[in-house]
């Protein structure tokens, strides 16, 4: 990485403890289907694992906010959902509804492929990392990505979204087998994740999306502990990229043990999160990310106004870097991004 | 009610603040699919709301989970869509769906019954709660509910279940309009309670299951002040009952600021929510309910076993009602729920 170049990327800036102000802004799944630009760019894969496993489109998917809006970070285009296919998990896309998986629960014996080899089949991801590099300013930040342990777990053992009871029940009744795959889950990720820094990525989030509705007993061995394991994988892989995690939805005392005790460098909070009293919480140096409600993209106007000056209020204890409290929707307006931007700099 | 009796009611009891031990235990959705019994006994009516508004079917749903275990309390069989039907919405359950309503959020002008007219309509929901009272030993508590003013308003709002991101925006954009929806709501529900007090229930219980997922300024409008109007109108309209809250999965901030400012009596926590730290950032006198993982139901063994006594200790600084965190699934085996009183009561 070049020295200077670096240096001018602000998001990198926040996540080594700078109060960048106005702070850098990326929004979660800002390459999407709000964009005209990106329907038209999924047309040209017949289904959606094959669009995230093509270099060319999906840096294009990525490439796409950037070249529209001013924002300080780029994220790559794919889907937590590679990896349990590359682990040799079937997983399908239905058009209008979530992803699907064969589950495991429904299996007598689970099998799944080895790391390295499940690593290896995920390179046209890593050469997208490559190529959105390359074609990316000198000043933006790239941020690579992968879904958290538990959370992916979640989709493999029941199989679809929704309330994640059956995979809980999983962890009652199966308890040493979800422990194994947690391990391989966690091994094929911390892989995934050097992969992508290794191509090009200047940092990564980790989305914990199924954090939410864990008993307290349960938060420990099924979020924590992989996600420290994981964090502990890539220092000793070599990579030094900050790690943001999102335990989106978990409860306040669990943010702040997640926080505390996984390694990783900077929160991402969700929409219900009081980032002030986290803030407290957890103390004034942690860089946090959030966490405006998504809907307001959708609204825009004086809403997305006072929406847009909460958030800098609620975040103003520490290093923050603008974002969502949760993905942007299918019927956010691509205006209101412009908006929010010019409000967040304008101070 | 004879004075007598009502001193041996353990749950009013852990309601007033003793700490009874082992304490009193119900549990939410006792009457349910999981009942061989309660599944014969609903084909005896060709809907669901048609079986809500039939008092002897009603009545005998209420009664069954405490014919087979030895509970502490019947909770009346009803619905919270039973308010917006009397308000003249429409609602339908489709079989293997949650319900269905026509969307507010599709109309130019939202219109609906007005408050007094509409409870006239729940007469029949009354007469079950006084048919249960009557058949119900002296020694048992009953309680009544209804929904939370803003999580009736979500299925009025956009029709159906799933995340409540359409009511939210509507929040944004016709503030007006949803702030006489929820006053509406609130006094509808206010009279809704009264009659089932004077009918006979003993306490009641406010399900507010879509506190989740609200950004922190939000959360005062929509559920503190909404659920704060309903506890002083009840109190104006004669009623001593008291009420627990239940504000499922709202940030552990939210529940403390919804414990000390609604004037709530109790507390009704859900399955990811810390017992101990609310305890101790609520105090030690508020009674709290909860929050048992519904899924130990299905699972039972030595993970139910643990359970129960992570809940005991978790719960143990202040007086508790034992209770799930949620409602009991279809899939629960009756036999764990005699195996959970054994544990709670055999120490």
């Amino acid at each position: 990485m070049e020295g200077e170049g670096v240096q001018s990327r602000k998001m990198l800036r926040a996540l080594a403890g700078e109060r960048v102000d106005p702070p850098p802004v990326w929004l979660m799944r800002q390459a999407g289907r709000y964009l005209p630009e990106y329907r038209a760019l999924r047309e040209r894969a017949r289904n959606f694992l094959e669009f995230c496993y093509a270099p060319a489109l999906a840096a294009e998917a990525s490439l796409q906010p950037l070249r529209r809006f001013d924002l300080d970070a780029a994220i790559l285009f794919s889907d937590i959902l590679t990896v349990p296919d590359a682990l040799g998990r079937r997983v399908w896309f239905a058009d209008g509804e979530g992803p699907r998986l064969d589950p495991l629960i429904a299996e007598a014996r689970w099998r799944f492929d080895e790391p390295v080899r499940a690593v290896q089949r995920l390179s046209p991801v890593h050469e997208t990392v490559e190529r959105v590099r390359s074609e990316l300013a000198v000043d933006r930040t790239l941020i690579g990505f992968a879904g958290g342990p538990w959370t992916v777990a979640t989709y493999m053992l029941q199989g679809e979204g929704g309330a994640k009871d059956r995979a809980r029940r999983a962890v009652y009744e199966r308890g040493d087998e979800v422990g194994e795959l947690l391990a391989a889950l966690t091994e094929t990720t911390a892989l995934h994740l050097a992969a992508q820094t290794k191509a090009g990525a200047d940092c990564l989030q980790v989305f914990e999306s199924w954090a939410e509705g864990l008993p307290q007993a349960l938060f420990e061995p099924l979020v924590i502990a992989p996600t420290r394991r994981l964090v502990s994988r890539l220092r000793e892989l070599g990579v030094q990229a900050p790690v943001i995690g999102f335990p989106r939805a978990a409860t306040s005392e669990q943010i702040e043990a997640y926080a505390r005790e996984t390694g990783v460098d900077a929160l991402s909070l969700d929409t219900a999160a009081s980032a002030s009293s986290l803030r407290a919480r957890i103390g004034s140096t942690t860089p946090m990310q959030g966490n405006l409600d998504p809907q307001l993209l959708v609204v825009g106007g004086t809403p997305l106004e006072q929406g847009v000056r909460q958030v800098l209020r609620d975040f103003a204890g520490g290093p923050h870097i603008f974002n969502l409290g949760h993905g942007i929707t299918p019927e956010a307006k691509p205006e209101n991004v412009d908006t929010l931007l010019r409000l967040v700099r304008e101070r």
